[in-house]
């Protein structure tokens, strides 16, 4: 728990890069009070902070050479760009400077930089990507949403652990329904690294744990938390992003196909406005990886300021509510169940 | 390859039993030139069949006693029920007299009746069930969508090697462009089962395979055929079913928010309409069970009698275009790669 967070943010990384991620993170720090450190190429983000109002708002600049590119392999930057903004500011949280990082770069130099510069709290195994989608509903935490692609049943356990924590602190759900992401709601359905982690999630402490969830439940709003793998759980938050996109898609050009829709599409506008931002993903602004010392939260590369704002918010409740306490702390009284499902 | 193929329908199936399938039935033969063999309680069936015109049109009822319930095991019906119309329609194909089987009802049990009374093609590893989806632009073939959920490398092979065939024949693609579901469009992108599988397909004779699919690419319509294992794929398509639900209900919600938007629904009633229908899964009828000795086609259990009619009529064309002949030829123009990767 800290009283006055402060966020590093890779100020470099996204498909826009500083003139979107500077204002972003300025916005941030002056709505949430917050402290924000602004890692990049110093002149580029000077550039940026002049067009911007900067009274009363707590930032630095913390130089950093090299750019990370979109096809370079995460263990190649990993080892051998050690100046790229995303290392220098996962090294700020290591070295006690800052509690968490936010970035809209390489998602996989993410993952990896915060894994093996900020390291994994007591216990946990694997830190998992938790993807917040919206639902009919409230939204609903999937993960790990990419970050470990082979699992083991105790990993999928752990990811139902700490998505509990989450989900307490940063959405408000006091017991938080948690769905085991497979292909039939009776227990016994699924393949057979779903079939163990059931078994550890019906006899973890304090968990809700519902039973299986089928794809069809997550946007429901029935369930929570959905847990599986991160190649069952890339697949499916990639999958619903694109299937909501072309769906608006084919429903804008269903709304112009002849003068009646068309004048209808005019005056629906503001109601279909509205139903875009409400499955809009940027509206939670990033994905956070659970299980570090610290924190790191991957946004979309296309996000845009508000998304930027909204992550780095998101990193700061995490923050000020002791999050990693609460995980580390639920992961600590499951131990010997984990311990038990990797010895057999 | 025949000229009038007989369909065996399993009349009881369904969440409305015949009071739908029958029609659906009735239908599929007169439009399409199929003679149906209906199986089923041979008093309920013709209950239905009294409602109905059938001059002209070729059916037989085939009696089967028993029912299944749909919170029975798949084992316990193969094993058990002898006398479900499931197990009796699967039964006149292997005697010959039907050539493929369609049925609203357990899909466990269709898979495995299909699977175990019908038997696999010869060099076929495992059946695999394959959903057709509607896309932004034309439909796009996921398989497996959840016959087999533990798969090796060589069975996600053989599935793309039962999809191309299928899109070829039945969706009348002249070289489908296949996509590996995985994490990442970049080879080298997935877990181990994938990676593997990439090099098979890579190697495959006659097959377009364009790589690495996200899931983001599914519904853009620029990938025809996409290869996944059984959990992957189920998992995949009951969230695309779901999202879509209640994408549409949400949308629902939003167009009766005030009167403007009311107004606005109103005018474009029309046009939302048929959008709903491009999305609606029902429109194609059902899934087929690739790799028997005949073929299986598994409906939603919701199905209407459009629906069945639909899936009756993709089974007479299955037979008709001698679809199983051209996957068996490609089964074994590419038995050496299968049967080196058994051997890792």
């Amino acid at each position: 728990m800290r009283e006055n967070p402060v966020i590093a943010v890779d100020a470099m990384g996204g498909d826009f890069g500083p003139s979107v991620v500077v204002p972003g993170a300025i916005n941030a720090a002056r709505l949430h009070d917050l402290h924000v450190l602004l890692v990049g190429d110093t002149s580029k983000v000077e550039t940026e902070l002049n067009k911007l109002k900067l009274d009363n708002v707590r930032y630095d600049i913390v130089h950093a050479e090299e750019v990370v590119h979109m096809n370079e392999k995460p263990s190649d930057i990993l080892r051998r760009k050690k100046n790229a903004s995303i290392q220098v500011a996962c090294r700020l949280v290591r070295e006690g400077a800052a509690d968490g990082v936010v970035s809209a770069g390489h998602s996989g130099a993410t993952v990896a930089c915060g894994m093996f510069i900020m390291g994994r709290l007591p216990g946990v195994e694997r830190p998992a990507l938790s993807a917040i989608m919206p639902t009919e509903k409230d939204p609903v935490v999937v993960l790990d949403a990419g970050a470990n692609v082979d699992c083991r049943p105790y990993h999928l356990f752990q990811f139902g652990l700490m998505g509990d924590a989450f989900a307490r602190d940063l959405l408000g759900y006091a017991s938080p329904r948690m769905g085991l992401l497979s292909i039939g709601e009776e227990e016994g359905k699924g393949n057979s690294q779903v079939k163990e982690a059931y078994e550890l999630l019906k006899m973890a402490h304090n968990l809700n744990f519902i039973g299986n969830a089928e794809g069809r439940d997550i946007f429901t709003g029935n369930v929570d938390v959905v847990i599986c793998d991160g190649f069952v759980g890339n697949v499916t938050v990639k999958t619903s992003e694109g299937l909501a996109m072309s769906l608006v898609r084919m429903l804008k050009k269903v709304f112009t196909s002849g003068p009646l829709p068309a004048l209808g599409a005019l005056l629906a506008k503001g109601a279909f406005k509205r139903f875009v931002r409400t499955i809009d993903y940027a509206e939670y602004g990033g994905a956070p990886l659970l299980g570090l010392k610290g924190l790191a939260i991957v946004c979309h590369g296309r996000s845009n300021a508000t998304a930027m704002t909204n992550a780095i918010k998101m990193g700061g409740t995490f923050v000020r509510k002791g999050t990693n306490g609460r995980l580390a702390e639920t992961i600590l009284a499951n131990e010997e169940l984990t311990r038990f499902s990797r010895s057999v």
